[in-house]
């Protein structure tokens, strides 16, 4: 093999080696896609479309939770169970701030020190680089590789903070929200209608003097769940407890996901759910471009502005103000 | 006064004529605003300019529900109220479906037969033509046309059911869902999301035999809203039962929304929001626009159909389907 070829990988060889497993490959093919380079836009696309050719049965499943609710050391002992019985589990994350606060989640792979060792598992942490809607998009493709590459359990972490919620629960199969037992202060910082999106509730940390109020909060949360409305799934969410340090209650958090496979592949939901997820990314992909088009534009800034402020002076409306925006 | 002007108002005397709280003006104001014809425009943005410069010290109230939970009378027993103690009350309405199944909130303005011949009430049942985003704009902008008019207490009611909870507690100061008590059952046919926005929970139809379920539903409610993240209002939801036949339980919910008004403009969030709501429709419009011109084009129907059938067959991702789409 000459020089060059070592240097720079055959888009070709970089491809059979994602679909042959291999960790490198995976990891180099996921930069070129996260790649902001318009040099690297032909050869995201042709790793794409190869990717998306692989037949798949994976479970791609969000995670999400406040700092400080355990989700590192759920995803570790969740993860190392499921390598464990066979399979082979890709860790993502969608985190907007982590270009601001740096090792949030997953910027500091050492916090998973044990499933990063794991030749089962594989580990990539947020794309740093760039706006939230090219975060998502790109972990939307990275899952496609991921699934690529094998890895049958996708797990796709977010904070449970911002507005990324959304875009997880419009990757995933199954969306799990991770939370403490308490008097309800460590809710304030968990973003509105993030309750109601989750397909389990797990209430992390229950261990040690922790294991009554767990239970309380279990029954309180399971009390206000059955005031929801149906999901569109059918899926009743469940509410449970667990602790990552014990490995306790990590088992039956699997069983239930793999019954929820089971009622959402016999009621059509999943497959169905993917195809609109699908569409989702497509319409959200060029709003998202319209939009920014539109806003990017000097004279538009600059309008915006002004009819802000007569806004705010209760000089105009805002459809008067977009009347005058639009004919720009 | 000659024929010509007895026929078709003169658009000042409309304007004044709505700001000397002459119901038949605003009326004809409003069926102005609402009017598609292109020849009404200028008219429209006539009154809507004179209008807004008003001053007003409205509070603007969402009623939202279920079709069966009572809203019609709720709003009959709650208008008459407010109007006893020396309100000006407006009652206006969205209700996509209304062109569907007419009749189902306002169409039939005899359903409020008190409030309807209540001479400090005006009632306006939704908009019947247009598609779901004009109709929403229009009933933002009635809105002004009422509260200049001198109605100091906006009534906008909702069906509960479509995508017309955001845009109305996006055009509202207070969020009130009426409930039934029960099972659950009833709780199919609300869209998710609208628990959380609600500023309180009414239990309707808390009389005779209801009574003690209604309170059984309070305690329910109460205890599930508890464990809802704060809102940024800082206000706290709150759970209440009425009875809208019996007129019991009226008293305490305009004492509520008096609460939430001395709280949130205390802590200034009452004006920012009506800042950001501004903002939101300014926004919402422009974005609508953008959307409605990109895929009204007949090009661009097409592929998206052929970009949906390959998406479906796995054959794209939705990035790659947009980036052709968008370079149509």
């Amino acid at each position: 093999m000459g020089e060059t070829s070592k240097k720079r990988l055959n888009i070709h060889e970089l491809i059979s080696g994602v679909t042959n497993g291999d960790i490198v490959s995976l990891s180099k093919a996921i930069t070129i896609i996260e790649s902001d380079n318009i040099n690297d836009k032909s050869d995201s696309n042709k790793i794409i479309s190869s990717c998306i050719k692989e037949k798949t049965n994976s479970i791609r499943i969000g995670i999400t939770g406040v700092p400080g609710v355990g989700k590192s050391t759920f995803i570790e002992t969740f993860g190392d169970h499921l390598t464990s019985i066979g399979h082979k589990v890709a860790v993502l994350a969608i985190d907007p701030t982590s270009s601001v606060n740096r090792g949030s989640i997953l910027g500091d792979k050492t916090r998973m020190s044990t499933l990063v060792n794991n030749k089962n598992a594989f580990i990539r942490p947020s794309p740093a680089s760039s706006h939230y809607g090219g975060v998502a998009k790109r972990t939307r493709e990275s899952i496609i590789l991921c699934e690529a590459a094998g890895y049958d359990i996708i797990l796709v972490e977010t904070v449970g903070v911002g507005q990324n919620e959304i875009s997880v629960s419009e990757m995933v199969d199954f969306f799990l929200l991770l939370k403490l037992s308490g008097s309800g202060d460590e809710l304030q910082g968990i973003k509105r209608g993030i309750i109601e999106m989750a397909d389990a509730v797990i209430i992390n940390k229950a261990d040690g003097d922790n294991i009554e109020n767990s239970n309380t909060a279990k029954s309180e949360f399971a009390m206000a769940i059955k005031l929801y409305p149906i999901k569109k799934s059918k899926w009743t969410p469940r509410v449970m407890t667990c602790s990552s340090v014990n490995s306790t209650g990590i088992k039956p958090i699997w069983k239930l996901i793999l019954e929820y496979v089971t009622v959402t592949k016999a009621n059509n939901f999943f497959n169905k759910n993917r195809k609109n997820q699908n569409k989702y990314w497509l319409l959200q992909t060029i709003n998202d471009n319209l939009q920014s088009n539109f806003f990017s534009n000097e004279k538009i800034k600059k309008e915006l502005e002004k009819q802000y402020i007569l806004l705010d002076q209760n000089k105009t409306t805002p459809f008067s103000a977009a009347e005058i925006l639009l004919k720009i």
